[in-house]
Order: structure tokens, then C-alpha cells, then sequence
């Protein structure tokens, strides 16, 4: 440390201009970080959040989400709340959904599973049809209806582990969740069950969002924990056959009006300028929705709150924004770009943290490059915070339409790790999270939203 | 990436010489790395060591754990495994520890505790007197034995929120669970209750090792839970007096027999020249010992199987070593050094991994400047994998005595986040561990010393 300090001294007599702005900002970052890791209320609100239970759009959880975050605004310190109507996807699970297995000896095998998001149901009654194995989803169209006509399809697509960041495997192994449905239905198969996109191997389900193609039939899909996946893999390599049956009660029920929550700090000099830092407050229907995403939404929450009791102005206005309907239709989204349309706001910075409440390892950056040029002189003010990966890449399902406007974006980027043992699962619950690597997720955004509202951006 | 490797690309065309080793050295940190991330086998080990139950020295189940691990190193392709004899503290907790506080009411509080480790007991018996609260460890010589003698001192000293490496706070506040106990005894006190050396605060006292100062009456001491050091403190802030009693039946057995486990893949070209890496396999008595150190174990094992998996012969000896007694007397450690000693044996590099089994961060390391110059210009190589940090430090207590005999000494930093959360309490089980962290660290260990083991280090 005194080596560092003693370089750091050195360049500033020969080079004072060059420097200027670092050990101002350096000292302010070691504040926000600071009252964050000491007097942070992000773990509570979570807490909080989490107690209500999962939020899944449309739900009376989310509708108790958004009267409680409003008023965790508020205590926030922010200068103004409000709700923002959004049209959001209201689809229920139902009760009583099941598969099993039955083998040529006649012998019932009990699956754990959960229907996808935004999946069709049976009505109670069973949909059985003889198993087919498939692992390579290129294979389909070449299978065609001659192999899937009448079957029940299982897409046996296990996560990459040589991807370091597991996002990338999410991508590439999610191509069976998103759209092994429609395809299968396409060749005329009865129902789809898709590896859970989990990149653990336990008894738990993950589900998420399918996407229908309008142009083939809706059939019935869900996700089988990734231990019955390897279960069934095994036997079927043996040479072993399956009859498979699905049953639920799902049910798509249309649109239905919900709200964003949003609160701001009025910025003291360009407050027409608008900086967002947000998560989104719907989750899936299992766990408590903890890291996916209640992490996001406080840490969103906890930048107002360290600002304003840090006594910060920021030069530029901060909002905080809680989005709903991220996880099955992307509503509050939509209506958060149409009203910044609507009202000619200038939005020019959106940072958004959906990838769980983990240490932060860096930030992900979809903007122009002379932007680009400009953030990325602030990567060493980070460091000692064990941030180092200042990157071009995907921001956030809630902010990305912002680009429309042109809006700088930037996603925060914790280890990636954990998140998929717990995605869209009931295990993504309060106790998984841990309170430090929360904070400094929160530090992390705060002091970036901080900079930006300092220095501006050249869009 | 492309801009990446087009950058690299150039690189080449220009300075041939300067990268040469680079591309190679690359895809075989790729090979290492992704066996591990797809046959690893650290984590089935792990399970199977923390099946076991908690491994302190001298305890039937550390020697259970001895036979285990000796057969892991076994199917893990060692050349050679063999036990190493070393004399190790045996300290029992005995049955039946408790303390509890009495209100001036005469209302009782049981607290949540746990005898430090090679504290006094106290024969079964209450030992109580006047609760003294004391949250600077640097005011206790000023008041003197005038406040403290015939009391029951209570040491709170949270760990420092601020510091992002928690080995930081719990250097800083380690020193009353070290040093109270012993520094209250020369004012005269009967016994020391210390605030568990965590990060969080939950209800699970931490124990640790305490060390007597021989001058002074060796009186007992015990942890107590963060939830109630808080509550403690809270009441005592408002005016409230307690007494406390403490009774256990802790007894120091003195020093018994027991081993290192050693497993070894000979060098191929300098077989002479040693590399070990290693944790420790004695664990606190409580929970399972996963983080601490289960997995420095099984990541040191996993090194092994790796290579030998990919038929990858090091040109220099690798040895795993799990040694045996770090958490409370270091007989394991001083066992290693006296034997390399006694043998001449020339050991060039140690890398320990003891600090938990969470995503790699960096390395420390311990050792001349010419060859932290060396070790330093492979930091580009680990960059992909989120391995950012390589500064100079300490390494492990395990390896540390290692230095008198000019060894190049290294640490696994992995994230420090959680470690405290659970770290020498009933919590460091397996369940909190994750296997792709684990194997993440275990990669990172591999890939160092297979680069020291093909270009040595001038020492």
C-alpha cells in the first residue's frame, strides 16, 4: 500500500493535470462504498421483499412488492415516487402440476418438475406419449415428424462448465427452454421437457420463460431438475424406454395492468438529464426471487439512500427503478421507454443489475465508443474494490430498449458463479444471499451512477 | 474477443521473442481448466470428508480423515502417498459448555457460545462475576486490574465492515480472542467471553485458537454469537449490569501422534526440485470444516488428478500435502519443514489454499523480487478466468515456515466475502460450498504451479 501511495504521489508533481480529478473521486467512491458497507439497508429491504413471497407478474405478491418499495423510496430519501402504469403478462402455474415416468416393467417413476413461464396447460388431464431422448438441438429438423410425431419430447441440454461465465452457457443450453417448444410442436410432438437451466446437479426445477412460435401448435412444457435429467440419460443410454405424462393447470391469462416503481433524486445542475439505476421487482412463482432479481431492486434502492444520507447532490438526475414483468413479457420495460418518449426525457445513462446479489467483478458496457473511452478511465478507481472488468457487452432485459433513445447502458457484472445452482428456483431465496457481497454490489453501482452524474457522457 | 486477438496477432508479428511462450502456455491452462470445470472430482471429495464430521487434531475423526484423503491421493494418480509423523495439540471442548447472564432482576439469559480452542475449562463448574464490557483491546492496560480483577470481561470487537478484504478485520479484531484472555487474567479476571470473529450476524458463536502468555493465570474464554455480543452491547449501553457465568469442561490433553498426508507425481526433468501445494486437514469441532479446509484438501488433490489425468508429466516433483494441527498448534507444518530439512530436500515453490473454497481472486505470494518478476508476467494468462489480483503477502500457515529454507511461498486469495460468515463455526459445512468455485480455485492452483514446474523460479 505505502509503495502504491508513494507512486501515486510521484505523478502527481509531473503530471497535476492528468490526475486532477482522481484523489477527489477516489475519496468520494471510499464514502459511497463506506456508508454502504457500514450503515447499507439493502440486506433488510431484501429481507423484507423476500418475506413477501415470489412476485410473479400479475400476482397479489407483486402488487404488495410495489406498495412496499414505494415506500422503501421513500424512506430512501428520494425526492419524488410514483408508480408507472404497465401492462404486464398474467400467467398462473395452477395447482397440482406433475410428470412421471413409466418403464416397459410397468413401474411409475415421480419427476420434479415445473411447468415453464408462459406454458400452456393440459386442464388436469394427463398428455402422455412414448419419451424421446434429444441432446443436440440441431438435430431436430433433420429428426423431423417421422421420430417426433405423438412423442414427448426431452431436450437434454446440460450448461457448458468450460464457460467461465456462466451466462454464456445459459445462453447457448437456454436455445431448448426458449424455443424447444414450438420447434417440437412443429414435428407434431405432445409436450416438451426441458433439462433445468441450472448449472448444479440437485432435485430442483428451474423454470422460466417459453416462447410459442404462433405459427405451430402450443404444447405443454416444463423443466425437469437437472438429477432426473442425468437419471433418465443414463437409462436411456442403457437402452431403456419411457412412456412419459404431463399434467397442470397453466394458464395464459392475458394482460393485466400493473406498475413500475420509481424514485428520484433531482439532479442540482443538469436535472434534465436522467441517469436510471434499476432491477426488476417480478420474479417466477418458486423461491423468493432473492438474487433474480430483489438483489437489483435494493441495490437500486440503496444508491438513493447512500446518496442522500451522505448528503450528495447529484449534478444529474438518479432514478431509481423497481421493473415489473421482466421475466415474462417485458411490460414495464416497454412503458418505462414509451413514457421517456412520450415526454421527451433525456435518459443518459441506464445501469441495471439482473445477474444475482454476488461480489462484483466488473461491468458489462453497450454504449459508443467515445463513451466507452470516457468510463473506462475510471476502471482504476476501482480496483482496490476487486471490480476489474470493464467490458462492451449486454446491459439489462429492462433497460436495453432504452438504446432506442440512445441511452448509454451498462450491466452489472457479479461473479457468476452461484447464480445458476439457484435461478429460477426455490432456491433462490433471502438465505442465499450474502450481505457483503450485496452491499458491494450496491457500492459498486453507486459509485459508477456517481461518476456519470459528476463528468456527464459524450453520447 | 476478436479485437482481443487480432491485438494478440500483432503482438506476435512484432515481438516474437517477448510472447513466444504465451499461445502454449495458454491452451494448457485451457486443458487444466476445463478438466477440472468437467471431471473434477474435488467436490465429491469434499462431501466425502465432510461426511466424516468435524476433524480436530488428535480427534478419531482427523484420523479417519487421514485414512481418507491417503486413498483420495491414491486414485488420484500420486507416484507415491505416504503418511508423515508429527506431534499435534490435542484440546478437548468436553460435554456440555454453557453461559449465561443474570440481570439485576435476577432474570437469566442463556447466550450462545463456544469454548475457544485450547481454553481452560472450567471442571464442570460455574466460574461467574460482574459482566465488564470493553470494545477497545487498547484501553484494557489503563483500566487496569482496579476494573478488571474478579471479572468476567467481555471483549467486543466487531470486525471492521470497511475493509474489503475481510482477512484485513479479522487480522485487526483477532487480537482479542488471541491476546484477551490472557491480558484480562493479569488484571485478575476469572474468565473472557469474545464476540465471535464473524462478518455477519447470526446466531453461531465462531471458535478459534486462543493463546495463553505463560506469565499469567490461563483462565477460560468463550465466544459468543454475534446476535448477542449485539444485544449485549445494547443493553449494557443503556445503563443495564449483568452477571455472567461461564462453565465447560475444555481440557488441553498435550501433544499425541499423528501425520501429513503426502501424495507426489515425480518430476520428470528436476525431480529434486519440490513444489507443494496444500491445506490443512484438521478442522474447529464445529460443523463440517468444508471452507476451513476441507477444500484447500481436496483442490491440492484435485491438482494431482488433473495432471495425471491429462498425462501431463511436471518436469519438477509436485506435492500435495495436506497437513495436520494448523487451526491449533501448527505440529503439521513444523513436521514438513523439519523433514525437508533433515533430508536436504530443495522445495522451490508452496502454494497454499486456505482461505476458503470461493472463486479465485488473485494470488499472494512470498518471495525475492526476481522471482515475483518472473510469477508476475504470468498474471495475463489468468485474466480470463477472473484471476485479476497478484500482489505480495503472506501466504499460509502452513507453508510459512517453509521461508526459512528460501522457498518461493503463495496463497489462493479467493473471494473473502463469505469466509467469515462461516468460518470456525457450525456453519462451515458442506452445503457452503459451491463446486464451481471450488473448482475454480483448484484450477487456478494447478495452473501456477504447472508454470513453475516448467520454468522453475530463480530464488
Amino acid at each position: 500500500m505505502s509503495i502504491g501511495r508513494q507512486f501515486f504521489s510521484w505523478l502527481l508533481f509531473f503530471f497535476p493535470v492528468l490526475v486532477q480529478a482522481q484523489p477527489a473521486d477516489s475519496l468520494q467512491i471510499r464514502k459511497i462504498v463506506n456508508e454502504i458497507l457500514v450503515n447499507g439497508q439493502a440486506y433488510q429491504n431484501l429481507r423484507d421483499i423476500c418475506r413477501i413471497g415470489p412476485r410473479l407478474s400479475g400476482s397479489p405478491q407483486a402488487e404488495k412488492a410495489i406498495e412496499l418499495t414505494r415506500r422503501m423510496l421513500q424512506q430512501a430519501g428520494a425526492d419524488k415516487v410514483w408508480l408507472q402504469p404497465c401492462l404486464v403478462t398474467h400467467w398462473e402455474r395452477g395447482a397440482g402440476e406433475t410428470a412421471y415416468l413409466v418403464d416397459s416393467a410397468g413401474t411409475k417413476f415421480t419427476l420434479r418438475i415445473s411447468t415453464l413461464g408462459n406454458s400452456m396447460g393440459t386442464d388436469g388431464k394427463d398428455v402422455c406419449g412414448e419419451l424421446l431422448y434429444i441432446n443436440r438441438f440441431d438435430q431436430v429438423d433433420a429428426m423431423g415428424e417421422k421420430m417426433l410425431r405423438d412423442k414427448i419430447v426431452f431436450f437434454d441440454l446440460p450448461m457448458n462448465p468450460t464457460h467461465i461465465r456462466t451466462f454464456q452457457a445459459y445462453g447457448e443450453s437456454g436455445i431448448a427452454r426458449r424455443n424447444g417448444p414450438s420447434l417440437a410442436a412443429k414435428y407434431g410432438a405432445r409436450a416438451v421437457l426441458v433439462r433445468s437451466l441450472a448449472s448444479n446437479v440437485d432435485a430442483y426445477p428451474h423454470t422460466g420463460a417459453t416462447r410459442y412460435n404462433d405459427s405451430f401448435p402450443k404444447i405443454p412444457a416444463m423443466a425437469l431438475s437437472t438429477q432426473d435429467a442425468e437419471w433418465i440419460a443414463e437409462n436411456m443410454a442403457k437402452g431403456k424406454k419411457f412412456t412419459a405424462c404431463l399434467r397442470n393447470r397453466a394458464v395464459m391469462k392475458g394482460e393485466v395492468l400493473s406498475y413500475n416503481v420509481i424514485g428520484e433524486i433531482k439532479g442540482s445542475v443538469y436535472p434534465e438529464e436522467i441517469i436510471s439505476i434499476g432491477g426488476h421487482l417480478d420474479s417466477w412463482d418458486l423461491g423468493e426471487g432473492a438474487h433474480d432479481d430483489g438483489a437489483g431492486c435494493v441495490q437500486s434502492i440503496e444508491a438513493l439512500r447512500a446518496l442522500h444520507n451522505l448528503g450528495i447532490r447529484p449534478k444529474r438526475t438518479i432514478r431509481a427503478v423497481m421493473f415489473m414483468n421482466e421475466e415474462n413479457g417485458g411490460g414495464g420495460a416497454r412503458a418505462y421507454l414509451d413514457s421517456a418518449i412520450a415526454k421527451g426525457e433525456k435518459h443518459v445513462f441506464a445501469i441495471e443489475s439482473d445477474a444475482g446479489g454476488f461480489s462484483p467483478r466488473g461491468f458489462s458496457f453497450d454504449l459508443g465508443d467515445q463513451a466507452y473511452g470516457q468510463v473506462k478511465k475510471w476502471a482504476p478507481l476501482f480496483a482496490e474494490y476487486g471490480i476489474h472488468e470493464w467490458e462492451r457487452g449486454g446491459s439489462g432485459a429492462d433497460i436495453g430498449p432504452l438504446k432506442k433513445i440512445g441511452t448509454a447502458l451498462c450491466g452489472l457484472r457479479p461473479d457468476s458463479q452461484r447464480y445458476f445452482d439457484v435461478h429460477h428456483a426455490e432456491t433462490d431465496v433471502f438465505s442465499a444471499v450474502s450481505k457483503r457481497e450485496l452491499d458491494l454490489g450496491a457500492a459498486a453501482m453507486t459509485a459508477l451512477i456517481w461518476l456519470v452524474s459528476e463528468y456527464g457522457l459524450t453520447l
